[in-house]
């Protein structure tokens, strides 16, 4: 099968990431979605878009065009949603949007072990959610994290990367655990320590707020994000968020005992001043691509997996 | 004396607060500053603003004008330079826009014992530092919090009051010790948990940082201002802010536990989310005028801190 951008996309999900690559890909190519919930599907349609709340229709469909079906549900509910494929499109190539790639790998390859699976997840996001909130530019220079294994397929690889990249994303090659333990790091901590500033902040009358100023609406911004949303990407990579947890109360207890004991907060703030600029560094600097890899030769997925530890993207 | 905005105004220190300032105020009234740097001062007068190297006179001219005088230092270098106040200038009106009141209080009493002072603290700034990043609309719409006590003289809160005004923020009147409760809880917490959540999230490779997206990217951001400037704005609170800091350990604690038994993080994140939707009907919705209270009249002080704990401000 050749890898082609006029490959049909089936989306599983019209949520704030679903739905914005469904309205990202529509008109480049087939692209039809399913939501459970037939208010979505009727806004959808109502903006013009192909969308149904029949599953069993929807995944009929998939399996007819070959298209590759993107998991784009709340990993709560993935389990059914995967029984379904393995009974209308067991064939169809399958990846996901899904936060946690640990735990998506387990749920298909537990529902369907026959399945053709390349994970995905696309680093982008905002504090809304529904297809209210969904933009076609939300991906537009994001990272999208697929799940590269020394046994992945070349050509499933390459059509799932493709996505990515018609969504306007780069690609991070990446092994799952590596990935999740990235994601607690940079992204579900940051979610963590959101809230306790936010908790923390609202003291003892509306004074605080009234005071609080950029440090305290750029830290706190993500605990806006619905809890249930939260708390479903959290809970789902809990042995990685445990130990970046940890790390972070091991950090916060040393600065506080030398805050108390010296009266200083160098080690802490410093520590965290690095950090910062070798963040800036990277998101600031040109996008450095993979080089010298074809997908398919010996070793390809070990070199792509090296070279983004390198913070390097792949861009086809 | 009238408080009209023609009173003159001396501002000691150019850095972004204080130059800041001197740019917003310089047109309106007559403004003058500062600074201990020679390149600084150089910068402002090429700018076009009126700035000078030598402390005794600028206080000089300060006394002859008799300008309301803002302490714009940083609060380690305050006592020498009240010291100087108290020789050439000792009768003008003392205010500042150091971030910690109950220590400016105590250094202005100890350098100054006679003085006339009224703390201030605009809640702005930027992650950058220095006269280059000074910015005349720094302070549009912020909140300027202005010290005020039962004993505090009705003529010299108006004027303090009035130069925040003239800047373009809204007062907020509250007492020493209850702004720097309010300072540790909603900017200098957030100090801190940014610096955490920067330094867990700067892994084992360069590949967290390349993933990493908008929560990573504003819940650091202030982990980015020179830890320096920090570090002098912290420890100046450290009281205040080992309080936040232990209660931010035993929230975190609290949560890690709690996922590690029951693998959810509701607690804390549905605390979090109520706090950031309290901030957010605060700063989005309209500001709301303290209102009935005539400046000088009986028990103003105390009704001007009563109305501020609703989350209003004076506005003159």
């Amino acid at each position: 099968m050749p890898v082609t951008s006029s490959r049909p996309v089936c989306i599983l999900g019209l949520g704030l990431i679903g739905g914005s690559l469904l309205r990202r890909l529509a008109g480049e190519r087939p692209a039809f979605g399913y939501n459970r919930s037939t208010a979505t599907v009727n806004a959808a349609v109502a903006d013009g878009y192909d969308a149904s709340s029949d599953l069993p229709q929807t995944l009929t469909r998939a399996a007819e065009t070959d298209a590759v079906i993107v998991l784009a549900t709340p990993v709560t509910v993935l389990g059914p949603i995967v029984d379904a494929v393995v009974e209308h499109a067991p064939d169809c190539l399958l990846t996901d949007v899904v936060s946690v790639k640990e735990q998506v790998a387990r749920i298909v390859a537990h529902h369907h072990p026959d399945a053709r699976y390349v994970g995905g997840h696309p680093m982008a996001g905002t504090a809304h959610s529904g297809w209210a909130a969904t933009d076609p530019s939300l991906f537009e220079n994001a990272m999208w994290m697929v799940t590269t294994h020394d046994d992945t397929e070349a050509d499933d690889w390459l059509a799932v990367a493709d996505i990515a990249r018609a969504a306007g994303s780069y690609v991070v090659p990446a092994a799952e655990d590596a990935h999740d333990r990235a994601a607690a790091a940079i992204s579900h901590n940051p979610h963590v320590t959101a809230a306790v500033t936010a908790a923390v902040g609202a003291g003892e009358s509306r004074l605080p707020l009234r005071l609080a100023a950029g440090s305290f609406r750029d830290g706190t911004r993500v605990a806006g994000t619905a809890p249930e949303l939260q708390r479903a990407m959290l809970e789902a990579n809990s042995v990685a968020l445990l130990n970046t947890l940890s790390e972070t109360i091991d950090r916060l207890v040393a600065a506080r005992d030398r805050l108390r004991d010296h009266g200083d907060v160098a080690a802490l703030i410093e520590a965290g001043h690095r950090a910062r600029t070798a963040y800036e560094e990277v998101a600031a600097g040109e996008v450095e691509p993979i080089v010298g890899v074809t997908i398919g030769d010996d070793g390809w997925a070990q070199e792509l997996r090296r070279q983004a530890h390198l913070a390097r993207v792949w861009v086809g």
